[in-house]
């Protein structure tokens, strides 16, 4: 990739730019909220073909889970942007979060 | 935030090094998406509460969607790590791709 | 309907009976919620087209959130089946929980 | 349980009468799919402590599956009745559609 890497910022501008291009500019929350439920049941479609024990009927493509997982971060960040949220700032809260609450919760490398 | 901010890059690193410390490293997919579906209900309950017509119970902390939305891009990026997906190059190939399928189903803004 | 009307206990005999006939019979509890997921993101898609702002895009066909309503139900009844519980007594359970927890968070018609 | 078994009919009854009671009654389409979503959330969260990698927090009780199924019962059922939706007959359709699909999907029991 040729291209200079996106910051998380970056990633939350090009989402932005893309949406407000449109007239009909940011969903409501509950209906992204519903979007975002539709990517990740697909996902769970691609992952249970692909890890599960579901079986790939006719018509199904290939396995596309890095499609899929594109399509949830484009999501995400969409209702985040929607709520004025910084995505970096609420991934370092959560890093955060787990470093305290899992410290005894699972079993340190020796 | 004076640290320097994070590519997505940057941000699938910072997970890994948080996962690969423990014994138990990386999980299987499925349950990967069994903890998404999981945050994706919690997601859910917060916007549910804060947008939509479901009343606070007792025991609920205000709204945390800010919080959620960061457990979410945890859990999505350690899906990706686990399965060596490129997260930035998902992500443009979502944007590429809603920029031609959509590119009649939304109005311009004039 | 000509059909003598279905208890839950004759649903899960049904899909049971549907289920057994195939050697591959049960699926693992995770691969079963990850069919959920699937189906419960199928009806999400379904709602955000008929009750939200997603537009209908070309190749969608018109809203059949009945359709997703009768699969959803399907891989419920499944996962109940698989693990030996009584969905008449687990939706029993829920009514009464919610009679004791609910009771003072709506408004009695009057 | 000595009361008369539930026909679907019956389920679907029972719910409308408990959310009928109150001034609230039925939500919009939108917010009862987030419910569900969080139910499955639930769910999933109890099916990975319990069949999953994932370790049991400590303020988290034992699993309780057949719970979180009532609740997605209950949702299921809300959606349905608010939206005039026939259960068994959804329910019928759905074994009918994987009668013809999944004809050649599985491997018949010999």
């Amino acid at each position: 990739m040729a291209e200079k890497p996106w910051t998380l910022d970056d990633a939350q501008d090009a989402v932005d730019q893309w949406i407000t291009q449109w007239e009909e500019g940011y969903w409501d929350p509950l209906c992204n909220l519903a979007r975002l439920t539709e990517e990740v049941g697909e996902l769970a479609r691609e992952i249970n073909q692909t890890h599960g024990e579901k079986p790939a009927a006719g018509p199904d493509k290939p396995a596309r889970i890095a499609d899929e997982l594109g399509d949830i971060l484009f999501v995400t960040i969409t209702l985040a942007n929607s709520l004025d949220i910084d995505l970096e700032k609420a991934l370092r809260a959560t890093l955060h979060k787990y470093g305290i609450r899992d410290r005894d919760r699972f079993t340190p490398r020796s």
